[in-house]
């Protein structure tokens, strides 16, 4: 029934790989399906300066698109002159999600800046992103740590990954890619911990609004692609 | 327990007020307790160009907050040069939600601009801004409707209403004020339809991830807020 | 004569409503008719960079318009990226006007900035903007002295307000309302001060060069509905 | 007593030189002492869109000054991203005025666009924009007649010139130079036309309010200087 | 001699990869050793607004560098809202290159945009662009050919490439990369033809000026290099 | 056979009046036939922050046109937000250019920004300003010396000037002007230096590549023409 032959809480074949970009202290290129996105971590030993001297640290993200990453050629956001609304919202996503796991004062008065830059766009960036953010983060700290510079224990508190559900022809899925996902009459986005619990939750009504039975189908299918991603980032940084 | 002595699943005041600016075609002027938010519905008769001649018609949502909505000085938006993240991820939910109750077909090749400017802000803009804006547009389609404007029959499909949600303390409570929201472990924004279904969760960890248990009991409580703002919506417009 | 059946030297009714935002430290929500425009004064505690460890203060203003202030929606300047030319020339009216009554010295090394926020427009919102920010500055020099914040002597040195006047169908009007002021030969705004003396002449031709004579003619009228104005200002106050 | 030894009523040395750019309609490069500003009027045949299928054409206005006219460097607008309120407010009264006195219907569906450049400041750039504008706009009326291209008559209805009179050191005196402008009390620029009537007054107290009487001082000033900047027009286009 | 001990007549090893981003009409993946530049070649059936209705089409280029291409973190463009000069400068000559080896008027009124988007930096970054950018455009043709879309004959009417090429440490040497071109006296990048005909010189005394000598060593180096660079675009399109 | 009549190794009449601007440090208004460029030198007691504390200085420029140098009105940058690329690209040549011949450590820590104005633009604008430019530049120096501010000796090492050359009509000449550069089959701009050797070359094929034999004599012509404008700046300076 789905477009890609897939089951309905199967995800797409996903790759995570590590150390990309020869000078970014952490890098992944994740690939869920035919959505490819780099994702670097830089390491700046300076903070915005709302940040200091809190005796803590910050993770923030910033996302971008190719020009080509789409089907269509979409405008270079440098050129148009700004990042435009979806873009906003991505990438503060991003940075929000990756915090929610991080211990900031074990961080120390430093900035990680992560950048996904979507190559290929086949639906779910913004999860591949996260997915791909947190082992590009993983490996920063793992730079980090190989030159003594925690003083306060481990920053890393547990795993993040995260994965779009649908209601696609109403039948709850996993993973949407594009096809399903400009159909679906429902989108939901969940970013999930390591230990089950709940990071984000955004939830859409596409079309109509759904019932709260079908959210709960929804979550119940991220729990199941979070875990598997997980395991995958367990194999990843292993 | 909570700063205000508002019960866990109590709603600050709420009052919604019409017709409060005298161009607009529809208006409300929304209060949560302390949040103030003035809500205009404007009619135009032209559409975005990637809209044209598709048969159907759009409603937008514009939200700003005035630079002494807030304790501090917030900086103007219009003087800084660009909206800030935060704004632009407000406008796209308000925009997204209201469309989801809208036969855009029905609305006929025209768009509906709803503004929210937030004149003081106590926590939980956003959902008050929703709450109000269904106001407004309903006004707005009555003022066509007086005009005899729909060929296509009702463009409001149902009601919608926002509220906001989170564990403070450890306790699950309904509608944060800015006092709770800043402390809040979680904080999660429902917006849901009259016939109770699910338009939009935004539900993020502020601190820690948060298990389902405690999802679902924002739910519960959200359900019963949105229940009790329809109601008043109902009476205003009655 | 005049479409709303005014004398040629009647105000429109005016309002002047004190401590309207919680937040700021002055605030006025200003009436001159259909013109609504809420004005707040916010004290922050640092200076422009330019104006640093000179032993004064400074007292700047911001105005701008909701978009459905307006009889057709106009769009958001924050959206637009720029404040357009008239929000410019009017902000730097409305601050001159301020300081030209202020003691910066005796204000010490701070600044206040006025905000001027008009919800519905009507003709004259800077005239009314000068008039209530008069009010909210007041109100924040007051909440100033109960902090005993002056150790130089009251800041404040007299009274300014401002009215628009205008030749309407020939003849000279004061307080022009949209409905004059679309139509009138000539436009000219006064602030005056509260020992009559004039702080800032804008006149302006908008159709043909006008007459000193009818120049003279609209002074005179003005410095009749300063009077009165600063009238109102002293019982709002009181 | 005036630091350049002026009397209170007498001009710097003025000269209208016309066609110093080759390319222009009309051009005219204006010096009121050591302030020098060159200005050209741009003859287009297409409107502003708000203007269009009106019958009447329009006369807009551009200032700038290059970034070392000034004692000190002024940033370049043009690698700031944006013009600055001053300049705004400035090209704004220079293109009011100059169609106060241009029969826009005769002038046929065109645009003409003034470009006032300063090449070195000494105070009264806006003035001397002003009076050297409405040479390069005659000339520019000139060539069109040339071409034949006005059905409906003349277009140029009267002269305009400019001046600045401020009270220096108590006294009132005629066009100031950036010395007696940067220490005057009230600062004063008449816009006026060749049967003397009055375009535009922009009056400011520097410092403290002034008196009717002062004003009236500075507009007898402005009205002899304005009468030798004309006659000056008339012997340039001559 | 070289730090990376190549002879001075010696390229890195470069690699042209097609076909590396599926929504393309063309794309190539191009290696200058540590300098790694993803290519696309996109199509559009429409013109910029100048070029309308003169029966034929246009080739332009978009250049950016994702954030950690560098070995410090770059800010991002997009959001530091422009594109900088280094940027604006690339990208001209990109374009330029690749116009003057293509027939605008066999290619017909579409307009092909090629995105040069740089993964890793290590020198050479626009020599590597053009490179590669003939392949992806090659490879657009191609598809385009596939679908009949030439009346007009080829368009293509000859190869290019580029390189680059320096005086380091008083020696001339070819294709530098990021550790030479930092150290080098002069550096001059040359866009040669298929036929051995230059298309663009750009040469830069980065420390004192430099010999004509100097410059015909550097340009023999150059076309050595190009000619290498030609025979692998040759073995990459076959 | 030029449309100037000039023969092949001809410049254009060449004049360099220096201090016509009375605020800058040093000035020069250069014409090139009817290219007029307007160039001022300002210094600087303060270092952009990425030069801070290096003993060093730094020579920038900065380029712009007056709206209506050109045939055309070309829009004000100023007005439009942003510089162009070719306005981005000429100023970075033209600073870099006076860099090659400036010793940074005797200017010590400080900067002088050359502003390039076109008044007017007959082709060669970028290298009628360079040549002007180091004749302000020269004289900046002068005014320095003459205050003694120079400790490590006379910063300026050589003379710089630049011409362009082009294949016009299949015959290499000299110091195009707009009527021959529109047509040129190839543009190609140098900058030299005093003692003979090269600075920089742009050299672009407009229309098809170009061999080098045509090259090598635009390099001679370049040569002869750069002396003699040397010998001109002599004269100048003398």
């Amino acid at each position: 029934m789905r477009p890609s032959r897939r089951q309905v809480d199967e995800l797409r074949p996903v790759s995570l790989e590590r150390g990309v970009v020869k000078y970014a202290e952490g890098s992944c290129f994740v690939k869920f399906g035919d959505t490819h996105v780099l994702v670097t971590a830089s390491l700046e030993e300076r903070l915005p300066p709302w940040l200091k001297g809190q005796g803590r640290g910050w993770v923030t993200a910033e996302y971008g698109m190719l020009p080509r990453a789409t089907s269509e050629r979409t405008r270079r956001e440098a050129s148009a002159g700004k990042q435009g609304g979806r873009t906003v919202e991505i990438q503060r996503l991003i940075g929000r999600s990756l915090r929610s796991v991080v211990d900031l004062v074990a961080l120390g008065e430093r900035q990680i800046t992560i950048d996904c830059d979507v190559i290929q766009a086949d639906g779910g960036t913004r999860t591949a992103s996260i997915t791909g953010a947190w082992v590009a983060l993983a490996d920063c700290f793992t730079w980090m740590k190989a030159r003594d510079m925690f003083k306060g224990g481990e920053p890393m508190r547990d795993h993040i990954a995260a994965v779009s559900c649908g209601v696609y022809k109403n039948t709850a899925v996993l993973d949407l890619d594009y096809a399903e996902d400009s159909e679906a009459e429902t989108d939901a986005n969940f970013v999930m911990s390591g230990n089950g619990n709940i990071v984000e939750i955004q939830a859409t009504a596409e079309k109509t609004p759904f019932s709260e039975e079908q959210f709960l189908a929804l979550l119940a299918l991220a729990r199941k692609g979070v875990g598997k991603l997980i395991d995958l980032q367990k194999m990843a940084v292993a």
